[in-house]
């Protein structure tokens, strides 16, 4: 009986696994010198979290069951929701601001494509309970800090800055009515994604083709000042406020050392209903692949589910965008560690198997990583074994083992010495 | 709209989350430096997957769902068929014997209590492609060397085991036929969890009271020998060999040092359909808890999944048991390290902020784990929020910047010293 794997999913094979584990380590490392903590909800919720607060988009693509209650649950299909929740929980115990990281693997049903897949793992960073654009720019500040070090540059990547609170005063000011406003941030995230016409001809009939007019002039403009330049009108106290915050966040990214890599793009909306404030992307400098990451403020969320008014700012990086472009910028192959061993003993005859698996078993449990053949062979055989699991020494059981010795050969330089495997046994890093 | 979690999840604030990726750390550790590569696969399979081959207990438990194309999928219970997989899809390119280790989340949909969740995580340890008791003893010894290297001896733990081709040789021999083999494992491995009234009831009604008598003294016979003593006719071949594997096992885990953790206990039985060969728990000897893991062989499992006839033999240990036991213990609370930061920058006045925004940017990129405090305030405020934050020195940016120094407070001696700021951050290191 032979059963595929659902397509859309991956199988990790040690080869995949140690790419997968050096893109986590990397997030993980970077994430807690940045002061972050980690933390961590369960795969699955109550289906209810994800219908509530993040747009149309997801809902489509949650895995939903029931459990054997008949209550409805759903794989999550990002963490923000559970975030808001644990906070929620534990609110007047955690001291502000809340610097939280986590690594969740995702699910989203969706048709899987290049770079999205119906499973994923998603680095989040976020800050909740600090107002000030400086946490905004803290999390741009931590997403960049780690793709740099991924080695990726300012001709690499761009992370294109907006603000949500920006384009909703914008949206106010040219008389489009609020209720359209979570359908139209839906529609104008995926303006890059839609054939041109097709966003021309969805945008016109939802909001007339005066309005479309300068929404697409918005969305084009190069600086806040082309932003007040559409306006007839004297520019709204929130709409100020929304060009202050992101000159402000670019004074920040710009003494933080990374201003080489951040532009203002008004078209940066993010398709997910909760944002409020500054929002950003990280796109590949040739538009060739879907955002590598995404984020901003989120300052009703805590409260629509249940917490107190208390503001909060993140971001999210799949695993899978990601690793396409490092690997198109050979930044992946050389660094991956592959299998590796300190030692392999090796016995040249089976009555030596038992020495060998003596061994064996005590340079284990003094922390040394090691393996033993198990079938006695001759020595070339032996070292051919040796070499194809990459171990720097080959512990020869041969004639030697009769008076108490063993054969230590070096598999880089091929030197070989002759110890007593006791003395070896006592401290084998001084052989 | 306060939405709680689901009852049988985990959340992992900071604090749990350390707990857990210390015990995740310590088995990847372990398995490396046995030989082991790490892989996984995904969190859900066509449902089919599980309904194969693992045994009723597991089927009761899945949580599953379809997808939009109306095909049964399921949340993994346990990895073991998705191994199974893997190796099929790539048999002839994968180097014998295989060594792979995975620390899968798996969910089961049952009645949460002590130690069982509705969530886990799951160390599994497997060899695939090597038929000699020689794997099935490595297995064995990977899973002492974590347990007592976190701190478990003789005196806490017991390694059971025994060999499902001990008992099936058995049952065969005092006459009771195959078909009621499967059932009668998964009753048999619950006697220690059921009433023994229900467990005699059960078993007398499934093969009568002769028989219920004979199985009874089998899992109860303390040696090989007392087995052997309650069959009054010769043994047969394979019931000899089931023996054997055993004492030679036996032999290996004395040879690895082991012994004293690991004694013959025919009760052992596990539950899952497909084991063929030795079986073994890990038990605390106490027998408070359940078991904190197990394993076996199952030789027929990957031609079952339309792979060759290929020999396996592992473990699976999930979080929840040996968490409680290391607890109780008293080996988790002084290992797990909290939060901790290298430096915690502090600026005295408002004025100040933008060069503690610079300095700590700067520190992160060279790899220390750095803060800097979102609000100015005074030199105690400061120092207490570091001492928070468990920073090893405090940097004051005060009064000294003016001739461009700062003050290097180290948080656990008290003592401080003044440093040119350029000079500092050429080198944190050295100062």
């Amino acid at each position: 009986m032979k059963i595929p794997p659902v397509k859309g999913t991956r199988d990790f094979y040690p080869e995949e696994m140690a790419v997968r584990n050096w893109i986590i380590d990397g997030w993980k490392k970077v994430s807690i010198r940045n002061g972050f903590e980690e933390y961590d909800g369960p795969i699955f919720e109550y289906l209810q979290m994800y219908t509530i607060k993040s747009g149309d988009e997801i809902v489509e693509q949650l895995f939903s069951f029931k459990d054997r209650g008949d209550r409805d649950l759903a794989i999550r299909p990002e963490i923000t929701p559970t975030l808001a929740r644990m906070v929620n929980q534990r609110i007047n115990a955690l001291a502000k601001p809340i610097k939280w990281f986590s690594v969740p693997r995702v699910c989203r049903a969706e048709r899987p494509q290049r770079g999205r897949l119906r499973e994923f793992f998603q680095w989040n960073i976020d800050i909740i309970g600090e107002d000030s654009v400086l946490a905004d720019a803290e999390v741009i500040f931590t997403t960049v800090d780690y793709l740099r070090e991924a080695g990726l540059t300012p001709k690499d990547i761009k992370v294109k800055i907006s603000s949500r609170k920006l384009l909703a005063a914008f949206l106010r000011e040219i008389g489009i009515s609020e209720e359209k406003f979570n359908s139209l941030y839906t529609l104008l995230d995926k303006k890059a994604k839609l054939p041109a016409e097709v966003f021309s001809a969805t945008l016109n009939e939802r909001v007339g083709p005066e309005h479309a007019i300068q929404i697409n002039a918005f969305m084009s403009s190069q600086t806040a000042t082309s932003v007040e330049n559409i306006l007839h009108t004297d520019i709204s106290p929130e709409l100020d406020l929304a060009i202050d915050e992101l000159e402000d966040c670019a004074v920040r990214l710009g003494q933080m050392g990374i201003g080489d890599y951040c532009i203002f793009d008004p078209s940066i909306v993010r398709g997910l209903a909760y944002y409020t404030g500054i929002v950003f992307e990280v796109h590949d400098i040739t538009g060739d692949l879907r955002a590598i990451c995404g984020g901003g403020r989120y300052d009703n969320l805590l409260r629509d589910f249940g917490g107190p008014a208390i503001s909060a700012t993140g971001m999210g990086m799949g695993d899978c965008v990601l690793e396409i472009l490092l690997r198109e910028k050979g930044l992946l192959d050389k660094k991956i560690p592959g299998k590796a061993l300190d030692y392999f003993v090796s016995p040249v005859a089976d009555t030596l198997l038992n020495e060998a698996v003596k061994i064996t078993a005590q340079l284990r449990t003094r922390g040394f990583r090691s393996a033993f053949s198990y079938k006695p062979a001759g020595l070339s055989k032996q070292l051919k074994l040796a070499s194809e699991q990459n171990a720097k020494f080959c512990i020869i059981i041969g004639d030697e083992f009769k008076s108490g010795n063993i054969v230590l050969k070096d598999m880089a330089t091929g030197q070989q010495k002759t110890a007593p495997v006791k003395d070896f046994l006592e401290n084998p890093a001084k052989f």
